[in-house]
């Protein structure tokens, strides 16, 4: 469970000397035998020597001069272009209390990290062991992020509009902007990360991830991710069963029963490669229900890694702001810190009248798109059929084209557009920026993606079409993702990563540096939560009129997680990752698209012929019969609302745990009042009133 | 702004010696020459003297032993039948730290009362400036409550079935089952209650209530109650402006307009005492915007006065559970008291699985008694014009009676099974219980006060008889409330007070004691917040068919702030009244209405014939009209939705008052670790997850 490998290939850096060693810290509990490599901080070739001095020596300087107060090694190779970064163990637990991460403390509980009362923490006398390796490279990330410029000054080597550092501006960012800096890479610890992959992806292990390995090498987003898609696909059995069942058993069944009442044979024929009415109904409903069911239960099992993990108690809003956070300097009235301020007001304002008019602009422009394919596409048509020339033939294939284009253009000025509003609302924290990022681009991908079903369910009302469509596009996108997402990566780690394989476990330390720094860089968990999101889509919108996608969806997710496994520990640059409470917006989005799941179901039952034939037969009026799909709806919604209710979103005994935080701050606080910071006393308090 | 009223009257009280005199308590602390009583116990008359010295004895014993560690004296009258209860300083002081009350600190902000740092408060040295009168009495309140028998016990002095009392059982509650509590009620102090009455209900105050004096003397229920029907009434100003300027001025400067499209005579003739379609359209989006706007600055209004008087950090759930709560007993995991421990989750389960669907099948009940009585009605009517004879026409009435009298039976019945329900579901705090058994009753009275009018709207569609009905009611209800209020209160005063009256200010203390127990009961603020909601909806939900409902109210409210305010303080016995946060459910209630309203007003703009002309005249047909209703409908829940988001619930002040508090604890638990309570460490960590 806890990270024990023994430190060998470190040893050599750690006891090298002369210019080309580690910094030093002039921290007496910080001086230790070895050193670990944490971070790879990669320049661009042409930096000037002094430049790079000056970066080492930011690098290492006391926090109270700007610094981050991290260890520097220049690399050792001929280049010099890469600074090897590791932090000294008080730096690390520094910034364990900063970012309010939980350990276990010596009675047992996960208790928030506080440097004075360090000594009652387990494992505190070993760094390896206390933090994990993602928290650690993330230190020093978030240390390296929060450096900044003390007062106005130059950076040595850069001409001077470039390396202009003005007054609390980030070095970081400075340095990104002008070139000097190329890439910033936490590093692979190469025989960790084999048994790792051991474990998770080798053909022997057919069940299970290691979510607390996970965790431990790559860190809080990314085990979130893997333990949602373990979550979740183990929650697909029940559906993926039903959907078989339904396909393969039922039909047969209600066949001779269906046939005497409903006694047009070509609607029967016709009906052939459909389910009956009350398989419809039972998937269904089983579907709305077990979506809630399989949320709310995630949301518990989310609440129980996230205090396993330790992430339970992160207070972002009492940490510095994140770097791209600008604002008048002032004193942050909680923390009494300087920082830049901006009024949560104006965000407010911001997000209102201009980011969410933006977003509805843009989601209007999908929907003017599709509703110009449709008409171009019938105009055309047209014309073909009336003057069938060879032009006409090229013409049909325009609308399809333009369509294309026209999407491709707005996808792509619209993740402009998404990432500028998102920069102009000034997002203090960092979760709450990716929070807002995420959901604006989220809702326009779903939108594009979803945008013809719901045409051909709501407006064409052509369930025929729909089911066509909609295997197509599981059995479509299953082999695509398949072939990008394990063949494609397979040929081009076959092809690319010939120089690093002819590299022996004896070559010089500094290659294997070298090697890692030219992967690329790993794209985010965007893709993957999204093609997560529009499968689970498919599922719960639409699964009633073909029952095979839960077990289309079982067999994807299968190889799916093997895949994501082998693409981030093999072909991709380690990335960063935060340690994060829960998956975020993508949460939200799961349980948003649950909800309008009942609507749509509703509708695709009041449209599925043989419905209409009963209600018919039964002599009901289409009102009527609307309002009883409207009623139906309404009592499915408050079924979900109450199973929702019912179902506590974190188990008794983490509830019991944060209470007990809770109840004892108070006392704590009570007990030792400490010395207010005080605000706005200048306002008596009637003219705030 | 303070209360520094001499105790001259009290001094009587506090100097008398021998048997009738106060009791002592064993504190250091609280020798004081001067007592205040404070809350009234009136035992039946025939209470024997051994049960009263019981319970005497019990009230003034120390906590350790069952009691609540109060000052008693058995009052000065030949019946006996009352126990006068004040509180000694330590109690007073215990039972703020305990409830979570803020009180200035020397820094002058509102912080957490702690007993250990008492002497940093300001006006520690004076309880009646340190504590309000209605906190001093929810305090003995509180005390009286918790006194709990420690094991198996008698009463003395009554028999055995009603004077057993087993271990942990609530010794009032027992009492009061038992018929020798007749009632509590805390103390007036004439000289404050006259002092108030002038500042609140005299003819010269035409303006503005003194909203901290009633905090003040009568606590935070209560106060909320005036905050708000203040800040409605004031909020009331526009719509009722726009309201009367759309009756008064619209009409005229329209109507030469709309003759011109609208070619039908007899149609402009029947549309005469109709707004016109652009003053509909204006009204109701004005009234749906303004309604959200009003909601969202009360919500900040709200918090500020929480601030404002020390509520806004009770800890409810870390107190002594509410007497009804029952449960095994254990030991509570958070505050590690031995107390009653109910889980969680049966609550939900009971909640979702019992409450709701009675509370829906009531709801049904309403409908069907509706549906039914149209049906008899027309059923009879049919007759009637059949037959013609005198039977006939007596049979006219039957259906309005049998429904009037279903309703008052379904209504009483509803009233036993919501509080039934609500006390199954065993809320641990009084708030909770509070909040979930208002709702029970607020959701079915608000139903069958607006059943009547939705039928009209959606099922009638008739909106000349919708706003007949309108009018009436409201002008009725008015006038009822305005007699029942005023006119029968009033008489009341003069025929039943009469007794007071002859008390003079030198008449023996213990007669004016008398004279108070005697009033009538507070019946509580349900009927007056259910009043201020009934006609909220009148305003959001009908408002663009009624134009002159906001003048009317506005009215209304005016002379409601005076009779409540005179029927408060001088018909009724004063009511504890709880510190409290916020208006609880009621809050929730009117921003649900507000959200009703749109559909509510969406589908009356669809109905009103000269948009249905319009209409029509535009070609447009009724499916493409829905259709932009519904988009009208959604279109304006957002911009609902992002008016909400854009103005904070709270005050910016606040706010940062809030998370000063929340990182100083955070900061106070880290330095002042205190030893945490093991919780289940019997299970693994790795079994729980």
């Amino acid at each position: 469970k806890t990270q024990k490998e023994p430190l060998e290939e470190l040893s050599a850096w750690g006891k090298s000397s002369g210019p080309n060693s580690w910094s030093r810290v002039s921290c007496p509990c910080c001086i230790s035998s070895q050193i670990e490599p944490l971070v790879l901080i990669q320049l661009s070739e042409n930096v000037q020597p002094i430049t790079k001095q000056w970066i080492m020596s930011v690098i290492s300087a006391p926090v109270k001069t700007g610094g981050s107060q991290l260890l520097v090694h220049p690399g050792e190779d001929m280049k010099g272009d890469m600074i090897v970064v590791a932090a000294p163990r008080c730096t690390l637990l520094r910034v364990t209390e900063d970012l309010g991460l939980c350990k276990t403390y010596q009675d047992g509980n996960m208790t928030a990290f506080s440097y004075e009362d360090k000594d009652n923490f387990c494992n505190i006398e070993d760094m390896q062991r206390f933090l994990t390796l993602a928290e650690r490279q993330f230190i020093v990330k978030h240390e390296l992020d929060s450096m900044r410029a003390l007062e106005d000054q130059r950076i040595p080597g850069v001409p001077a509009p470039k390396g202009k550092l003005k007054a609390r501006e980030s070095i970081l960012q400075k340095l990104e902007k002008a070139g000097v800096i190329r890439n910033i890479t936490p590093l692979h610890d190469q025989k960790k990360l084999t048994a790792l992959g051991k474990q998770w992806y080798s053909q022997k292990n057919l069940w299970g991830q290691p979510l607390d390995g996970i965790q431990a090498y790559f860190g809080g987003t990314i085990a979130y991710y893997f333990s949602f898609l373990d979550f979740y696909t183990l929650s697909l059995f029940p559906p993926a069963i039903l959907g078989l069942f339904i396909t393969f058993f039922l039909p047969s069944i209600n066949f001779s029963s269906e046939n005497t009442t409903a006694s047009e044979s070509t609607q029967a024929k016709e009906d052939d490669d459909q389910p009956s009415v009350s398989s419809y109904m039972v998937q269904a409903v089983f579907s709305m229900l077990w979506s809630t069911v399989f949320m709310e239960l995630w949301k518990r099992r989310s609440a129980a890694l996230s205090y396993r993990w330790g992430t339970f108690n992160l207070a972002e809003q009492f940490q510095e702001p994140r770097p791209g956070f600008h604002g008048e300097i002032g004193t942050n009235p909680v923390t009494g810190r300087l920082e830049p301020l901006f009024p949560d007001w104006k965000r407010r304002v911001r997000i209102g009248l201009v980011s969410v008019p933006v977003v509805g602009a843009f989601l209007g422009l999908v929907v003017m798109g599709m509703a110009g394919f449709y008409f171009f596409e019938r105009l055309v048509s047209g014309w073909h059929k009336s003057y069938d020339s060879y032009f006409t033939v090229a013409l049909l294939y325009l609308p399809s084209v333009a369509h294309i284009v026209y999407t491709n253009v707005l996808g792509n000025v619209y993740r402009n557009v998404a990432l500028q509003l998102t920069e102009a609302e000034n997002h203090r924290e960092e979760s709450s920026f990716d929070y807002h990022h995420t959901t604006k681009v989220l809702v326009f991908t779903f939108f594009n993606n979803f945008a013809v079903l719901f045409h051909i369910t709501f407006f064409k009302e052509d369930l025929a079409l729909l089911r066509k469509r909609l295997s197509s596009l599981l059995i479509v996108t299953q082999v695509v993702n398949q072939f990008t997402e394990v063949v494609v990566p397979f040929l081009v780690d076959r092809f690319m990563s010939t120089s690093e394989r002819n590299l022996k476990e004896d070559d010089p330390e500094v290659d294997h540096l070298q090697a890692q720094g030219n992967l690329p860089a790993f794209p985010g968990l965007f893709a993957e939560y999204i093609e997560l999101l529009v499968q689970f889509g498919y599922l719960s919108l639409f699964s009633c009129v073909y029952p095979l996608t839960a077990p289309l969806l079982l067999l994807n997710n299968f190889t799916e997680i093997r895949t994501d496994a082998y693409k981030l520990c093999k072909l991709f640059n380690k990335p960063f990752s935060a340690p994060v409470a829960n998956m975020g917006v993508w949460q939200v989005a799961f349980e948003v698209l649950s909800f309008i799941s009942v609507m749509s179901n509703c509708w695709l039952l009041l449209l599925s012929p043989r419905v209409k034939d009963l209600t018919q037969d039964a002599g009901l009026s289409s009102g009527q019969v609307l309002v009883f799909a409207v009623i139906v709806e309404h009592a499915l919604i408050a079924a979900k609302m109450i199973l929702a209710f019912i179902i506590p979103d974190e188990p008794d005994w983490v509830r019991i745990k944060r209470e007990q935080i809770e109840f004892h701050s108070m006392q704590a606080l009570k007990k030792q009042r400490v010395k207010r910071i005080q605000v706005d006393d200048t306002l008596p308090l009637k003219d705030k009133l």
